[in-house]
């Protein structure tokens, strides 16, 4: 009896090499075929040294690959008998498309493994010196997809004002959308705001400011990660010692 | 000069040594002293092979530590000029009281490194087959902690009912005010949700239902760390094959 073909879905973290989990490192040293995103940085695909590795970036335009071709690459590479690893930034089930693949690979009958990564969600924050969390002030936080207006609006209208920080991946587009939302919902035009570019990176940046200069120009940084953070917590952020960075 | 004294601040991820980062491994591995919590594994722990290791677990009763003792005994180690690693379970900085610690080192004059760990807010629900986000059901999560009622009221009071994936952490005691509350908002009878126990240990358990029987007496697991996941994404979890247990 053949055993059941497996994708291992490895999550890549934030973008520093060291800060993949242990087993996603195992994981990329002994895979024999990767296919990885493209905000997966090269030093953290190059762990992989004796894999094949093939790039699935979304490109836009007519050279644009579907999630169906890399669904079906993946599966293939499986069925073959390779060591296949799904190389994916972050965390491979916040805020990605995950659960798509999962769905696609568990029809075709290919089993996953799922190998967390860090979040840039909790570890974009955390680099740059801001609390998520802070005893009395933010007991929790509420991440969300900035892509779109109709996608964080309906999850951050009602929400009482103040009340927990906010993390929006994505939306370095939709800022002068989301401070307005917040606005008008009560929150107060001097909440601290905050946000990380190229989070891990050596080149990593990050901003403070009041949420009303949230979509200040200065700030943008075209094709680079963006991690937003809103919320009293941010006030509590600390300069981070260069032994982090 | 002196070289200012410095804290590896480390997040232990959910339990299983695998998901530590391999930076939080490196710190571990050349520690001199390590102060850990009490929810952090010995297989953890014992990665420090070289250091002196004193558990800070927080007991009941007159053996108690106060916080205040626990710093002043990671201060001291720092200022010897001990490799000093203050090892915390999950994230430093998700739902624990990383800050309160940051800040009273700081005040001592001892800066901070902060390594980043998995934590059971994404990692737990994923490692139980259980995602956060579906594209067109769930654009995010909202991370509370469910300690006491007072503490997640202002925070779910208002959201819309199943807009989003609501995780609770340390809220098994008050799983029947998290239904009541979350009923009494309008959210559906039988909004898919879940509960986590021992996540990413051997022992590891899942229980799905609806959120009306969240409160079940049969979820009882006394002293174990569970994971509470709500919400309609919920409804997609998927069988995790043995690989990854």
């Amino acid at each position: 009896m053949t055993a059941q073909p497996v994708v291992s879905i490895v999550g890549a973290g934030p973008g520093d090499p060291e800060l993949l989990t242990r087993r996603a490192w195992q994981r990329l040293r002994t895979a024999e075929a990767v296919f990885y995103d493209g905000l997966v940085p090269t030093a953290i695909v190059r762990a992989a040294r004796d894999a094949k590795r093939t790039s699935v970036a979304r490109l836009a335009g007519p050279k644009a690959i579907t999630d169906a071709e890399v669904a079906a690459a993946v599966i293939a590479s499986a069925k073959s008998g390779k060591r296949t690893v799904r190389l994916k930034a972050g965390d491979p089930f916040v805020l990605g498309r995950g659960w798509d693949e999962v769905a696609a690979f568990s029809s075709a009958g290919v089993s996953c493994e799922v190998v967390p990564g860090l979040s840039s969600v909790t570890a974009a924050p955390l680099l740059a010196g801001i609390p998520l969390t802070v005893r009395g002030m933010a007991p929790g936080f509420l991440a969300v997809s900035g892509h779109a207006s109709a996608t964080f609006e309906p999850v951050l209208s009602g929400l009482r004002p103040g009340a927990i920080t906010v993390v929006v991946l994505m939306g370095m587009q939709q800022r002068e959308a989301l401070r307005d939302l917040l606005l008008s919902q009560g929150w107060d035009r001097d909440t601290p705001a905050a946000v990380i570019i190229d989070a891990s990176r050596p080149q990593q940046r990050r901003w403070l400011g009041p949420l009303r200069d949230l979509s200040d120009n200065s700030l943008s940084a075209p094709g680079r990660p963006g991690v937003i953070v809103i919320g009293p917590a941010v006030a509590c952020a600390i300069r981070i010692p260069h032994v982090n960075r």
